[in-house]
């Protein structure tokens, strides 16, 4: 059964359980901070593949076969697959997941997918529409950085508050089994503040993220004080002090727990990140490498995760338009039964 | 209630009600057959606008704006939209719908979209997740082929099996009112036949639907002629006589009942469209303009809506790939309840 509170926040009485978790990383991300955490590094930027897309299609592909393996189902159990990513046409998850041939529902939210693919596969399985289902989400940073700025031949020189797109992949299948369930969720709403500087798109995502944790504390009436952590996707440095400090003028503060996985990743002082990590493999990484194995241990208890996307284009950004942005919110809990 | 049938199939108990529908076309839509069937023709390709991507987010605006009007519904009383188009990004769905403020779930099926959005908006509304639904996606011309193909101004010449990229946008309410219901979904699973030309999607597609076809009737124990009609949503000439054939082999046969919305939508033989039409828009508008008001008037009773989706990017066409594809299936069926 699925329970709406006020504004939309959906809680699950049966709390589907991540049933099993892996995250896929590169070789930047390999030298960071979470190095020892990941599953599993491809040091090759082509994965021996013969392009980044394709490499891209291998972290999925391999992220999402070690989660089913550490949920001890097959593809055949797995009743519908919520994928996406930054590549054009979300190619990355197209062809990272066709071999395994589970019913594919692609998914765009930019980088704030793996909070969308959590949510929805939560309704599915709450809801009886299906068993198990994978959750699975990517990026890569040459495939990305070709797509959205230069080729990486040109070297043209980042801003300050430019990020670094994360090679990285995370899945996770949900299910029945398990100690860590999705108890809430809260889908977000597009915020558009006419930032239009696709090299600070912290600042761009930064109020949805402010939006989604208003709406989601007041439907559930908790306070940020009941919650052992409070990650954002990929805010890096900027959009992190700006959502920190929208949230304080809302009377929320967030400080003692907040974390972002976009400054969780790098190493800023010895990696040359600018304002942290980004792309959607970001935040589903930090997921299935730091976040769920301190529930599964019990370090930590009740969390909440919120990925944030901004909505932007190239294309968009040659135009001159603003870059919409996205954050869906999602609670994990450690369960004892 | 949802219940969940053989290889995946999904039956809804309470059944989904298409609270309210509407479509949206352009200049070239409007001159064809279905031209007074459309609720709104925007007969400028700018819409009035100064980007092609800035006229596709209108279509959709209009369409979901419409769809709710038509429900009787405001933004505020939508649980959650799917969206999607054919935009790198997404971007005509982000723009276009970012100014109702509903809670924001991007999806991505490219031309099977809006039977994805039919299915996983079916759940969300059968399971509690929320009580309205919104479902909305468009595909442009001028957009697209600049995307997919060539720049308009180079006069590209096109090939016999080429589509035609439909400028149209179709959206659907669905909640509890109204006598047409969704009763049965099918998430389609990727399929790749190795199909590599970018021209010929018909080919690439249709595989994809003959399995989900062939799946739904295996998990529903019906056959084709239960059907009053089975419509495909983009397969045109090339496509859809491989479907025929292909389900034929099956033993199968849907001659007399199939139709495909990208045949419907022009006029072969007076506009210069070659294989039919294609694009997000196509399915959804046809099924906002044809299909949902056949059934609403119990001209059709029982019919199967089949979306199919090329599953490609200009950048792994420009790279040699297959075109993987997926198509989506929802029964849609006329209730006096």
């Amino acid at each position: 059964m699925i329970q709406r509170l006020g504004a939309g926040t959906l809680l699950f009485e049966h709390m589907p359980r991540v049933a099993g978790f892996a995250s896929v990383a590169g070789k930047k991300e390999a030298e960071g901070p979470l190095g020892e955490r990941f599953d599993k590094i491809i040091y090759d930027s082509h994965a021996g593949l013969d392009t980044y897309e394709a490499a891209e299609s291998a972290l999925q592909h391999t992220a999402a076969g070690l989660a089913m393996e550490r949920a001890g189902v097959s593809a055949a159990e797995i009743g519908a697959v919520f994928a996406g990513d930054l590549l054009n046409q979300c190619v990355g998850s197209a062809f990272g997941l066709k071999e395994y041939h589970i019913p594919y529902l692609g998914q765009y939210g930019a980088c704030a997918t793996m909070a969308q693919t959590l949510l929805t596969g939560a309704v599915f399985t709450e809801s009886g529409a299906a068993d198990n289902v994978l959750c699975v989400t990517s990026s890569h940073f040459c495939a990305a950085e070709r797509q959205y700025r230069f080729p990486l031949e040109y070297g043209a020189v980042r801003t300050p508050t430019a990020q670094w797109t994360v090679t990285a992949a995370g899945s996770c299948v949900l299910g029945h089994s398990g100690n860590i369930a999705v108890r809430a969720a809260t889908a977000g709403k597009i915020n558009d503040y006419a930032v239009t500087d696709a090299n600070n798109m912290g600042a761009a995502m930064a109020p949805a993220a402010a939006e989604t944790i208003l709406r989601f504390l007041t439907d559930t009436h908790t306070a940020a004080a009941q919650y052992d952590a409070i990650f954002t996707g990929d805010l890096g440095a900027v959009g992190s002090a700006l959502l920190v400090d929208l949230l304080e003028k809302e009377g929320v503060d967030i400080r003692a727990r907040h974390n972002d996985c976009g400054l969780l990743i790098y190493d800023r002082d010895r990696q040359d990140v600018h304002a942290g990590g980004s792309g959607c493999g970001c935040s589903a990484s930090v997921l299935c490498s730091v976040i769920l194995p301190a529930l599964q241990s019990g370090r930590l208890r009740n969390v909440l995760f919120i990925a944030t996307g901004a909505l932007l284009s190239a294309t968009t950004v040659g135009q001159g338009k603003s870059i919409p942005s996205v954050a869906h919110l999602v609670q994990l809990a450690r369960t004892e039964t």
